[in-house]
Order: structure tokens, then sequence, then C-alpha cells
């Protein structure tokens, strides 16, 4: 009946392990493609015009964008773990990107470009590190609050950087002058947003009531789902032939995207490290991080569905991979994206296969229709952002959240004002401080109890509790918690507090039955009660210490410290030999 | 049998919580008197050369640490819980002013005496602002180790800081260039060296072979105590002799202190706030943390040898009370000193009016021997900071630490090398970080195990340790611990596993006997898992749940979610319910 957890070695053989992709590839069959051939052309639709769009509100020419949708996707393939995971472009890494790039001693530095890219470069590399030293599990301590405070708060940022787009103006520079961005929203050019409003009505009708209409058609679900998700790529169609059927004069007010690159990206590993890499550091850590912790969460989700399985390690390698191969083929930083990766698994995905059929697609739209890309008016692009962030913003979550626990819904809202009126990174770390200071907080009264004997059995039970013995020379105390620097004090303060209140105490024993790691501060604390304890004429024990606790202590002079204290194997035995 | 740990309101009443020094003003007698007037002699002697030494280490001139030796220990003595530490300049602190008054910014602003007492100010303000949010716990997170590896960085620091003082030299700018040091060193001047030789001589000998000698002449221990206190007094006695005994030219190459402002320091709530105060406020927050965290420890070492109480909250008040008054008379930053608090203990201090005792004498010092003071030579002081500091350095304590425990050993010895190369706050933010990821890692794998019912009981107990019974439709997982952001992914990997291994399973159930407390975070996490088992055909049930995480959840549609899945009130319920 028994059974443990069997090591990873057992559940994957070493291939597998570093290269996920042989354990589907090996039973891959034709129905597989066939789920993933469709898929894969659902994406490849939905993945054109956002990767173009990402670029943009990363303040980057649109070949960035769609650079990083090519090999990427095919790295994430080889590492990743997650079948359905859809890699590219993501909108909050794109903000990230341009927050980074527009301060001041980056944007001095010129050449917005190499620092995307070597944003995405030191980004992969801090991934790798990360795989290496095996902090897969650290980001669990971003708690989901703190995340959805940040991406509201991320949400609303770019809402704002697309409006400029939508209202055909430059973008306005002016801090917190209310009145100026009024001014500036009067210059707005009325075709541009004529053109920005048509294209949202074509997004919102290709979502519901498109799928409303061809549902009661009777059309196969599929069809449906590649239809529905073909909205970004209609309203770039006929925004475009739009703006090209206007004469010329209106036309050219409309801004459009401009020169493109034609042709796939060409590989280089010929990088200068210099200054710049050292300033744009900290913010490839972080885009790094958030690209990270959402493609990690968009993972689990969809693999649980399926009974998969996610290695958080395994993940931190793949994620790196495809950020260094995004670098070398000069693309913008990637992250697994939320709402594409559930297109791809509702769409039928049942292995990394759809994701490298989307690749191919996109690489023959790169060789062949950079051109048509070049006419796109920005505008439409900007409504697909609209469009794609709203859901972001959760403000209903904040208070949602606060009512559920003050402390989570506290840090909520700090990291979302933080993020909208501090900045990006700032609202972040705020969020992460509030939180673990929170957590601290609440660890930091363990569990501890006075015991007591229950009548005529060998069991010691809490004295609130429970009806039992108690001797007056003789305190036993029963710690519940491991012993760490976030709970010493408490339980010094608790065991002085007890003995001021029963003065005849001449032995005090510590129940380690639940201990079971003892760090440097609690083992400081305890050699320092135990002096205040002696000044008293009051002798420490301890009893039930399990083995591991045992051989550290053993290690240490504690136990000679302790000198008259003894060690006793039961409680039974510390009350038989203590008690007058 | 039963007890509480009682609130405040009945340990003290309600003057003597806010005002500690009611306490025991109220049973004071003339032994204490005794005891008292002795140890203030004594305090006073150790504390004058002392306040000025540490003021030169600061970079200030010496009435700042007078004046912070006449005022904080008053206010202290009103609203501390600890009726023996010795409140005034303490050489952490010091250090710490120093590096925030060098920082290039803050120094090219002018005025460092400004800057101090603004330093002090708003120290000051932060500590009440942390009792009013209650927060006196927070600095437990600061670990032993991570302090231990900040206190003798900065005190190799002072150390290096005092070095030109006791060559006679001006302080060198040579920053990594090593040769440059050797050629400053090699200016020296020999009057003052054999000046600094002397005094380190006679400091040597009044501690160990003085009160040898004199315990071999039987004299009473508290002279013994009085005479070899006065080492640093008796110090900068001969040190000033010797100087003003030279020839004028020899004399005049000898650096004294200079001109004093004589008499008590004046009240002045004469502030105006200006930029450098935003730019001093950091500096302000870790010195003031520094200096709490420091006056807590000792506070409590002392309390407890004799079995009396520090209340953490009012220790805040008190010390932000005591830097207010150091500022509004023009001193330094306050704290709770170390080895000071340990002369005024071990001397037989039984209250704070030991402190006051030593205020009135420091008092009369400054009234009517500043002219002296000024004669004194400052590598005297430096002598005197030296062998003060001398013991904080404990490098074999982070050899011990790291035998004992790596992650806290690491902690320890990053805090330590930061605070050496990168700085002093940026070395202790350093350790903090480190200490916080290696306890959320540690936390962030809870204890749940799988169990099975002890044939013909109600028992259920882990599988693996036990021989009990288990259902092929059914999962039964006890969690452990409070579920929160920091463990919540390990429990939903952990039943995921459990489920891959165990195909048959129709029903999970949690057991929450143990769990007192479910974070945002988890709640989401548990919602995920649940949607994940229900497109697996799995049921989600819980059970023992108690009866605060059920308001909880009952404030959520958590429980409607959960559809099929049921709460149950004892796992056997479950059982019967779920078997087939």
């Amino acid at each position: 009946m028994a059974s443990t957890v069997k090591s990873k070695s057992d559940l994957f053989s070493w291939g597998e392990l570093y290269f996920p992709v042989l354990s589907w590839l090996k039973t891959y069959s034709r129905e597989d493609f066939h789920g993933d051939g469709i898929t894969g052309i659902v994406t490849a639709i939905l993945l054109i015009p956002q990767a173009i769009a990402y670029a943009m509100l990363a303040g980057l020419p649109p070949q960035l964008g769609l650079y990083a949708s090519i090999l990427p996707p095919i790295a994430y393939a080889l590492f990743g773990t997650s079948r359905t995971v859809s890699v590219g472009p993501v909108s909050v890494a794109a903000i990230m990107i341009a927050s980074a790039l527009a301060t001041p001693e980056i944007s001095e530095l010129g050449n917005p470009v190499e620092s995307a890219v070597i944003l995405a470069l030191e980004g992969g590399f801090m991934l790798l590190l990360m795989a290496l030293l095996r902090m897969g599990g650290l980001v669990n301590f971003i708690s989901h609050p703190v995340l959805t405070g940040f991406t509201s708060g991320a949400a609303i940022l770019i809402i704002f950087s697309q409006l400029p787009h939508f209202l055909g103006i430059a973008k306005p520079h002016c801090g917190f002058e209310f009145s100026c961005y009024f001014d500036a929203a009067r210059q707005y050019n009325p075709i541009t947003f004529a053109v920005g409003i048509f294209s949202i009505a074509v997004l919102i009708s290709f979502s519901r009531p498109l799928v409303f209409f061809l549902k009661k058609l009777r059309t196969p679900e599929t069809l449906i789902m590649a239809i529905s998700k073909s909205g970004p790529l209609v309203a770039v169609f006929l925004g475009t032939l739009i703006v090209t059927h206007l004469n010329s004069a209106e036309a050219n007010s409309v801004k459009i995207i401009g020169e493109i690159h034609s042709g796939l990206p060409k590989i280089s590993l010929d990088f200068h490290i210099s200054e710049k890499w050292r300033m744009l550091l900290p913010y490839a850590g972080f885009i790094a991080l958030i690209a990270y912790i959402e493609s990690v969460a968009i993972a689990k989700v969809t693999a649980n569905m399926r009974n998969q399985r996610i290695n958080a390690n395994q993940e931190l390698i793949a994620l790196g991979a495809a950020n260094i191969a995004t670098a070398i083929s000069g693309g913008m930083s990637v992250a697994g994206g939320f709402s594409r990766t559930m297109v791809n698994f509702s769409a039928g995905a049942r292995t990394q296969m759809a994701m490298i059929i989307a690749v191919a697609i996109i690489s023959l739209a790169v060789i062949f229709f950079t051109d048509l890309f070049e006419i796109i008016p920005k505008v439409t692009l900007a409504a697909i952002i609209l469009l794609a962030i709203m859901p972001l913003v959760k403000i209903r979550d904040i208070a949602h959240t606060w009512s559920y626990d003050r402390a989570d819904g506290t840090a909520e809202l700090a990291t979302f004002l933080g993020v909208l009126f501090f900045g990006i990174e700032e609202g972040l770390v705020l969020g992460i401080i509030l939180t673990i200071a929170a957590y601290l907080r609440k660890t930091s009264k363990p569990h501890i109890a006075v015991v007591g004997r229950v009548p005529n059995t060998e069991h010691y039970r809490n004295i609130n509790r429970h009806r039992v013995e108690t001797w007056g020379n003789l305190l036993l105390l029963r710690v519940d918690e491991n012993i760490t620097f976030s709970n010493a004090g408490f339980i010094e303060d608790f065991t002085m507090v007890e003995l001021a209140k029963k003065k005849s105490v001449k032995h005090v024993v510590f129940i380690f039955a639940s201990v079971s790691y003892i760090d440097a501060t609690a083992l400081e604390v305890l050699e320092n009660l135990n002096r205040s304890l002696k000044a008293l004429g009051i002798t420490m024990h301890l009893a039930e210490v399990k083995g591991p606790v045992m051989d550290k202590l053993e290690q240490t002079d504690f136990l000679v410290q302790l000198k008259l204290g003894q060690v006793f194997f039961r409680v039974e035995e510390a009350v038989y030999a203590l008690v007058e």
C-alpha cells in the first residue's frame, strides 16, 4: 500500500527529461496531426496581427514581433513540458519593454532595436541561471493577487499608450497635467478615429455575434473557431483596404506601419557587450520573471485539464532557450501568451506540432507578404491591442480579494496603484514586499502549547483543551512547528510569560516531536533562553527530538550548554526523572 | 488548569502600559538608589569619551554625541520597557550616519550637522509609525546570521575609517588602488602614532590586567568595576596630558578635537523641510531599523536574566521618542548600546534611574569641562573606537553558522561581503532577501499525506507509515499546514502526481483538520484544481473543515463550484458516502 513520489528520473528517461519533445514525438499519430494541423492554422491567423501589434506596443519595428514568432516556438517545442502553450510576443512583456526603453538613461543611448534584443538575451540567460540554481519554485512567491494587480495596472498603461494611435495624434508629454491631454486629444484625426471605431466593430462582431450566427447555421465547431479567431486578420485586411482606397491626402493622414524588412530572420551571435548591458539587466530580470510566471500559470491550467504534468524547472530552461532564440534571430522577448494558448488549447492542439505548423505559416507570410504588412494602419493594430487587453483589467477582482482576505487585498491594490503611479517594476516590487511581509507576520506566531498528562495514560495534551495532570515544578511545552528566525522570538516570549504565571517551575521541557528543523537564529534564541533560565535557577530540557534535529544540535555545543538539562527520548521519561 | 495569555491591559494598568517608568517608580527603594547611583557614575565615565568618539566616527562635531547622551536617555527612561538598556550614540549607527552623509548627492547639499539631526528626527518618526502599525514583530525577520554578518562588516569599515586618525594622516581617496593606500600610510605622523599606541596600551591594561591585579588586592567588586571601566577616561586624560606637554611644534602635529560648543543643548523645533529630507529618508529608515533591532536584542537579553519583560512595540515608541529627543536637542541618532548596556547591567543598575544619574553627570561635564574636551587628541578617540569595535568582528561566527546551516551561512557571508564591497545598506538588503528567499523555499513544501483507515477504527493515518485500508475510487489527502501562496502550488502538484499513480480514483477528499487559514492565492489554486479534476471526471470534496475556514469559504463561490463535491464533517462520513 505504501507509495512514495518517484524521483524524476523514474518518471522520464534521461532524454525525455531534457527534451520533452521526445515524449510525444515517439507516439505521434495521424489523429494528432489532424488536431494540430487545424489548430496551427487558427493560431497563425491570430498570431500574425498580434505579433505586429505587440511590437508596436513595445515601440519597436514590426519585424521584431514577427521574428519572435518563428524561432522561439520551435525552441519551446524542443524543451518545454507543456504541449499547448503558445510562445511568442505577449502584451505585458511588450509594455515592460516599452517602459525599459523609455527610461531616460537607456533611451539616450539610442538604438532601441539593439536594446530590445539585449533584453531578450539577458532575460534568456537569467532564466537558464535560475534553472541551474533550481529556482523554479521561487516564482510561487508572487501571489495571485499581486499578479492580478500587476496585470490590471499594466493593462491600463497599455490602453493609455494606445490612445494616441487611436486618435491619430503624437504621444503627448503632459506628466500629471490633465488639461494638456485634453488639448492633445482635441487635435485628433477624424479619419484615423473612424478607421479605429470600424476596426473595433469588426473585432467585436467576430467574437460572440458571429459565433452565435454560425452556430445557428450549424457550422462545424472547428470552422466556427477558425472563423471567429480570424477577427484580427479581417480587421487588418479591411482597415488596410479602406486606407488604400482613400484619396492620397486623406490616406496620408492615417499612419501606417511603414517599412518592414522582408524575409526570414538572420541568425547572428554578433553581440557587443557594453555599459548598456549592465543598465538593461534589471529590466531584463523583471521581464523574464513575469514572462516565466505567466507562461507557467497558463501551462499548468491547460496541462491539468488533460492530466499532463508541467515541470517548473524544465520550463525555465525552455523559456530561457526561447528567449535566447528570439535574441539571436533579432526578435523581442517572448513568453507563453495567455489568450493565445487558450485558443490553441480549445482549437484542439494536442502537441507543440500545432505551433510548429503555425510557425511554418508565419514564415511563409514573412517571406511573401511583408509588402502587404507595411500598409496596415496603426490604428487597426491599436484596436486589436485594446480588445485583447481589456479583459486583463480586473478591478472587480481587487474588491473580491479585499473582501476575502484583507492582507491579500491590500497587496493587490498596492501593486495596481503602484504600477499606475510609480512604474511597472516599482509596483511589482511593492506588491511582492507587502505579500511577504504579511506572510512572515502570520508565520511569526507558531502553535505552541503547555501540555499535561492525560490521567492513567502516557498521552500528553494541551492543558487548555483537555483535563490533564500537571506538576508544580515542571513546565511541559510542545512546539508544533519548525523553529526559525521568524518565530523563535515568539517561543522565547511565550516561555517567559508561562514562567511568570507559574513561579514554582524548576524544569522546562521542550517537546520537539513536530520540530524537524531549527535554523541558526532559532538556535541562538534557544541558547539565550537557556542562559536566562539558568540565571533564574531553572533548567531547560528537551524531549522527543527527531533524529535530524539531534544530529544538527550535536554539531553545536548547545547540548553542552544545557549542562544539567537532559534530552529525553519520551516525555514520560522526563516526567519520571524531574517530578519531585 | 486552563490558562490563556493575558491581554496587555491585564498585565499593566493603562498608565504603566504607555509609561513603563511608573511600574518601577512606585516601588523605588533606597537600595535601588544605591545600586543605580554607583552604576550611573560608572556609565557616565564610560559614556563621555564614547559619545565624543562616536560623533567623530560619524564625521560630526563632538557636541552631537554629547547632546545625544542627555535628552534621549531621559526619553527612553520614560517610555522604555527595559530597566537596564543604556541609550545614546552607538558605533554601528555612527558609521551608517557617516556613510549617509558621505553619499555625493547628500554631501553636496552641505551642512552635515543639519543632515544628522534630520536623520535622527526622521528615524524617530518612522519608529513611531511602526509602533502605530504594530510592526514591532517584523524586525524578527532580520535573522541573527544576517545581523552578525552586518555588524562584522560594519565593524571592519569602522576600523578602516579610524586608521587615518591613528596614523595622523588625511583620509586617502584611493578607491581600489592599494598602492595608493600604502603611499598615504607612509606619510604617517610618528608622534600621533606613538600617542595612539600608548592609548591602546592604557586601554588594554585597564581591562584584564588591572582587574586581575585589583582582585589580588581584594578590592571590592564595585570599585574594580568602576576603575576598570574608567580606562577610556584615563586614556583620554593621559593622551591629552602628553599632547599639552609636548613643545608647540610637536603638539601641533597631533590633531585635537577643536572647538566644542559649551553648555547644555538648546531645544529647537525649527526644522525646514526641503529636498534634503526626501533624500535622507531611506538612510534614516535603515539607521532606525538597525538601532531598534540592536536595542531590543540587548534589552531582551538583560531582561530575561532578571525575569523581566520587554514589550517590542513599546520599545518602538521609546526609541522613537529618544530619537526625536536627540533631534530637537541637536544630537545624533541614538540606540541602546550593546557593550554599554552590559556594563550598566553588570555594574548593578536596577532601573533607568542609573541612566538618569549618568545624564546628570554628563550634563555637568558639558557645562563645565568642554574646554578640556577640546584638546583631546583624535588619535586617542580612534584608539577607544578600535578597541570597542574589535569584538564585533566575528569572522569565526560565519564559519560556525556555515557549518550549522548552509542557507544561514550563505546569508551571513553575503551580508558581510555585501557591506564591505557594495555598501552598508546594500549588504543588509542582500542578506534580508537571501534569508527570506531561503525561508520561503523551505516553507514551499508543506506536509501533506495520503491517508487510509486503520482497520476497525475511525482513525485515518499516513499510508506510508501505517498499515491502513484504502479504496480504489477514493483518494484521501490530509493537508497538515495552512495553505498559502507559498505552498498551494505544491499541494496541487502533489495531488496530480497521486492521481497519475492511481488511475481508478473518482473522488478526492481533502482533509483540512490542520488548516486554519487559506489565502487568496491558495483559494484560486484550489478552484483551478477543482476545474482540472472536473475535466478528468473526478469530484473534489472537503472534510473536517474548521469553523473559521468554512466561514471564509462560504463568502466565496468555491463551495458552489464544487457542485457534486461535498463538505464532510468527519472523514468517516466521506468514506461511507463515496466508497462504491
